[in-house]
Order: C-alpha cells, then structure tokens, then sequence
C-alpha cells in the first residue's frame, strides 16, 4: 500500500474535498438527478425529491451560485414568470459521478439485487447502457481497484515534522 | 429531453438515492478517501480528516454494518489490541465515484486551477493517471453528456394519476 501518501503528506488541497464541498450532500445529489432527467421545475423537483420546500429552495439557489445551475425564465399562460433550472457546464460534467454512483447503488443496495434499476442511463446514439470506467492516459483499462495507486500529485504539500 | 422519465414515473426505488443513503455524506466519503490512500487507523484518519473524534467513531461503525468497511485487529508492542478498517468488495467497488469526483474537483473546483490536485489517481501497471469514463454496452466512448439519456429500467414504477 501506498503509505508515502498516507504517512508523508498532507490532504490539503485534496480536490475530492472541494468537490465535496461543493455537492457532498444527498439534496445536492438528487437535484442533479432531477435536472439530468429533464425535470427543471421547482413543484416538479419538490414532488419527486420529497425535499421540504424551504430545503430545496436554499439548495437550488445554493446550485445556482456555485455555477452547477442556472435560471431560466419561463411563463405559462395566466401565471406569473417562473424560473427554471438547467444545467451548466459544470453541472453537466457531474454526469460521470451520477452514473458511478448509479453503478455501485444498482450492484450493491438496490432494492431488488440483480433486477435492475427504476432509472437507468443509455447512449443516446445506440440505446445501450451507459457505465462508468477507469481508464489511464495511456489507454489500458482499469477494472482492478488495487490497480488504481493514490500518490502525491503536482501541489501535494508535505507533512512537517511533529504536525 | 426525456420527458417521458420526469412526466410518467416515479423515483421510487431509485439506485442513485439509494446509494446516496450509504455513502451520501462527506464524513463517509473523506474515510473511503482516506482507506483508499492507504490509511487505516483511527488516529490517522482523525488526524487527516479533521473530524471530530466521536463523528469519526460512529461514522466507522455504520460503515462496518454497511460493510463497505472490515475491521482487522492489529497490536502493537506494549499497546492494546486495536481495530484498523480495510475496504470490502463493496468498498472497493467505490473507486469510480471516488475518481469521478476527483476528476470534477480537480477540474472544476480546485486550490490552484490547472495546476492539478495534491492526491492523485495512477495506474500501477504504467504509472499514468486514471480518470472515470462514460462507455456504453456496444463498447462506444460517450463524451458528451448530452449523449447520457436517462430512460425508465426494468423496476420503474408508473405515477398513478393525481399522484
């Protein structure tokens, strides 16, 4: 095991912490699923969320100042203008954690082991399922999790003695 | 967009939620972050993560009943017999939404934009970084996750209506 990492240098910085801190929590993570099934409506969200109205009101303004969502305007005949939430970028490179996630929930917690999943992703060109894999820069596959070796990267800051 | 999936079906029994009510919150991710750098002791991990010693403490525990964690005593000389924590199949299978999220911090969230991440993910065989990728079934690479269609799976549950 790699204890260098471990014993040498800090997690400071560590980029899966900012990442954390930014969609670490459950609320966060079922907006995203929604918003990635195309449901961009606030009373949309709530139903299906569960999510108590004054939560997920807080969460999405969070979302939309930490640039994962943005508002869209948008009016139905006699009512008011409303805003709904599509999104960024950014929000949409989250697609490879949702699917990861859907991955490991489907293979290890779902509900009925081994029958599948109620949402499930496909390729849009060809209708298969879509999956989440390692692959390195020089192209081989990394389907072996001990395969995959933490070590200190490029701002990795070094543990001072007796710290 | 797929509106078939928001309109027509419930989010019951969802995969994503339900892996998000196993490993849906920071505590939980920051020690699969650390056994995953090879850190497996309490005082470590304590240390490294910054949380408080009782948080950790219960954090450790439900994550051994989840068993995404397996407890293995080690001694050493002069001291009691204490835990440390190794990951299990299930714990293990967490690597690409641990990767998945790196790769998103480090992109999108990160210290020191482009100037890479303080921990990072290689491959043992060749020493390249590893990064989570979307494949379908038929093999095809999906990079645009515009291409991701979520659709209803085999355990959908129709919305009955006035639900």
């Amino acid at each position: 095991m790699p204890d260098s990492v471990a014993d040498e240098w800090t997690t400071e910085g560590c980029t899966v912490e900012a990442a954390l801190d930014v969609v670490g929590d459950r609320a966060t993570f079922l907006v995203v699923r929604e918003v990635g099934c195309g449901v961009r409506r606030f009373a949309d969200m709530q139903r299906r969320t569960g999510l108590p109205r004054d939560v997920l009101s807080r969460r999405l303004a969070r979302m939309v100042d930490d640039d994962l969502l943005r508002r869209v305007p948008y009016k139905e005949p006699g009512a008011r203008v409303r805003d709904e939430y599509r999104f960024t970028t950014k929000g949409f490179e989250l697609y490879p954690v949702i699917v990861a996630l859907w991955d490991w929930g489907t293979r290890w917690v779902a509900p009925t082991p081994g029958g599948g999943a109620p949402i499930e992703f496909s390729h849009r060109d060809c209708g298969e399922l879509v999956h989440a894999h390692l692959r390195c820069e020089a192209g081989h596959d990394v389907t072996e999790p001990r395969d995959v070796l933490p070590r200190p990267g490029p701002t990795a800051v070094r543990l001072t003695a007796g710290a």
